[in-house]
């Protein structure tokens, strides 16, 4: 494709972009995806074709075979998983991204990419309020910015026998410790870094699912006993299930005593600290070694945008380091090579989208719609409460609202089916897009406030559609 | 920004890019940045803007700030690392990927992007005359792909002790084979994964550089001797120094003789295996367990969209599965749920810059495409072979030519000094951007032919430019 063909094609995808985001965006297009198993699959062509094809077709493919198969995640009634905004400046951001087609092996090989990231990266650290002892850096997710950590933490335990010696016999066992609450990632981190799976504490939580600070404590000190070394905890500021608040300045004050790396996954909720009223939710995280935030969530960056922050740089980039000749150039004490701040070596040019974001936007609009998104998953909250029969199983700090209808007389597991089907009812009927989850062992649904075009009337609509889908059920 | 915005903007951004790679492509622009470190980072604000700025306003920042601090990689003279092509039906695909705004965390989150993904990749394995018995999936990079594979192998050697228990005491030393010629990205994988330095192996490269079967062997029964376990082999089709090309077939009749894993890193070759002509490179690949080609280097994906191929998928799956409340659905039995696949949980729909690519070129231009960049690397080595003082100093299978120039008396670090000198004057020209390597100790600058818009008349300025730089070092 040359640049004249590019023009024209690209003008079309643009508007094709602004009419399907605008279609979306008011609301009355179904939310879940309808589409069978092998539906999107059966349409395409098997074999790839030997010789070109116009872009008019592969948009009228679009069309006709993708668009069908999307559940609508930038949709108003999107109330699944957590808010994945993707605003438009940041999708414009990310095409001058690729479009640039710039790689970021060392500085280097791009000296604005990485410059822009610094940048970038440290106005996120200002609006997030943290102290300059932060350092950040761009990974993928939040599962691997939380491998990255317990990798980091390993090294750091063994004195860095580990990387050199690795699973030998005669190392001792280290020990990781997060909440029952906290996200899969962090057992997934720990089992790819070899910590294994008998190794990872699930510390109880109260009655508010918060990490239970004297239970994790006990923990340690039974694993000390036992000869066994602990490691790392993950603490989370707002878990996935119901944005419980784990206790960050107590169990900051436990890793200290025991010499433990204190990784706080705040992948969620870390937007909600560009509002100065949120961060109580957090405190005590300048104590902590390393955060994660994820702009890719509520706050609007195009995924993937995980911003990951250290204090101790050295010691990252000590572990993560390796120094080939061909990647070597002669400026290499005086920049920053972000190859060596996590796993992949090649790079995108990602700072783009959160600047086009932060410079369109400004941060009092970011901070605005934010707090619109927790007025609404308040109202909900105070609304389901005043509803007999139906129940708020935990507390509200941010936007996710954690609900379950219990008709007189059903209790365990006919309950759990009574949610599912009232849940999966109101997916399939395209209205809204719900994700239930299992909360002390029963089944509930979740609520997740903060698509970026979700009004308090989509909310109010939610749950009219809620109480008949439940009526129903 | 609302729709409206978006296509306003969206069109100026796209024009942008037009103009600005058809700049890059007429080969008249300084390859690489001259911009000192720092020099970006003092021309940004400190602090993020409190309220919303022009589009406008951005787009002048990026002709003003970002482009002069950009090394072109899209430019005809870019010969650094590897071709890093990023196709502009790609660009465009990506900038549906991003416009969509959809998340792959299961089937269900996203029917199309599951399922498209599936019937790309199912394409690309036919394009690469790979056996239905593989399944593919897009990973970030290499490095990504290497370290999911040498996760799995550790698994399988440890019969999922590893994953269980951890590195606690009794558990055998696994031990990781490659090349001395192999890519930093396994020893980082490895050392991510736990093995430790001192358990990766880095078998001797016979005079082609390419690995010495016999020496693997003989490493192999030195550490079972020891009471170690062999895990995995990683051979590589096409290093990064050199592309110097592994031996596969017997390679793989070692590994399974001693029943360890073998991965195959065809990163950067892997997209010449759409030649058949070029498949005796990884002849014995079938017997492999695991395989990645980085379709983000030569082919033209735009990065990043490292293909990751298996045979075994239950257990991949097995090994990265974990399977939270909040990420069930009723037809996970029905679907690939490709979370399990990698380490990220979130997932770009990275199918559709595939998609587009293949489709708006279609098999056989991206095949005449590659085929020109063989003959020109081919065209180099001659004109290198047949000058005086100049050497060649590894074979030319693909399109990296390796070259000093060995003026009457240069020895040794004065040597090397004078490699590293015409090669820096010739990157600060601008004219061309070579990134020099090591190889058998000593400097040497590597030729990376393969920019989407290199011809033959690029590469013979390059040499007359390699001439003049190093006659006047």
């Amino acid at each position: 494709m040359t640049p004249e063909e590019f023009r024209a094609a690209g003008h079309k995808v643009i508007d094709w972009i602004a009419d399907y985001r605008a279609r979306v965006y008011v609301g009355d297009l179904p939310v879940m995806a309808t589409t069978a198993p092998g539906d999107v699959r059966r349409a395409l062509p098997s074999t790839p074709p030997d010789t070109g094809e116009s872009f008019d077709d592969i948009m009228r493919d679009m069309d006709r075979i993708v668009v069908p198969g999307l559940s609508l995640w930038q949709h108003p009634s999107f109330f699944g998983y957590f808010p994945a905004n993707s605003g438009l400046a940041s999708v414009l951001g990310d095409t001058l991204s690729t479009g640039l087609g710039v790689l970021g092996l060392s500085w280097q090989g791009c000296p604005a990419l990485t410059e822009l990231e610094e940048v970038v990266l440290d106005w996120f650290r200002q609006m997030l309020g943290l102290s300059s002892a932060w350092s950040g850096v761009i990974q993928d997710t939040a599962s691997t910015s939380t491998m990255v950590s317990l990798i980091c933490a390993r090294e750091r335990a063994s004195d860095f026998a580990f990387g050199r010696g690795g699973m030998q016999e005669g190392l001792r066992t280290l020990v990781v410790y997060t909440s029952e609450q906290a996200h899969s990632s962090v057992d997934k981190a720990a089992l790819m870094a070899g910590f294994g799976r008998d190794n990872v504490r699930h510390v109880p939580s109260d009655t508010h699912f918060s990490m239970h600070s004297a239970s994790l404590e006990q923990l340690i000190v039974n694993d000390l006993a036992a000869g066994r070394t602990p490691c790392a905890i993950v603490a989370t500021t707002g878990t996935t299930t119901s944005t419980a608040i784990d206790p960050v300045r107590d169990i900051a004050a436990i890793a200290k005593q025991y010499g433990v790396w204190l990784h706080v996954d705040a992948a969620l909720a870390g937007s909600a600290m560009i509002l100065p009223e949120c961060r109580w939710m957090w405190e005590g995280v300048e104590e902590a070694d390393t955060l994660v935030v994820n702009a890719h969530k509520w706050l609007g960056v195009a995924f993937d945008c995980s911003q990951y922050f250290v204090r101790d740089e050295d010691l990252l980039v000590r572990v993560m380091s390796t120094n080939p000749s061909y990647l070597r150039s002669t400026v290499d004490g005086e920049v920053k090579n972000y190859r060596d701040w996590g796993i992949p070596l090649g790079r995108r040019f990602r700072a783009l989208k959160i600047w086009c974001l932060i410079r369109e936007q400004g941060v009092h609009a970011l901070q605005e719609r934010l707090r619109r998104d927790l007025r609404n998953a308040k109202w909900l909250e105070e609304a389901v409460r005043a509803t007999p029969d139906w129940r708020v199983l935990a507390p509200v700090p941010l936007q996710t609202v954690c609900v379950r209808h219990e008709p007189d007389g059903l209790l365990g597991a006919a309950l759990d089916l009574h949610t599912q089907r009232w849940c999966d009812a109101l997916n399939r009927s395209g209205k809204a897009y719900l994700t239930p989850a299992t909360l002390d062992g029963r089944w509930m649904v979740r609520v997740s406030v903060g698509s970026e075009y979700t009004e308090q009337a989509h909310v109010e609509a939610l749950w009219a559609n809620m109480r008949a889908a439940a009526e129903h059920a």
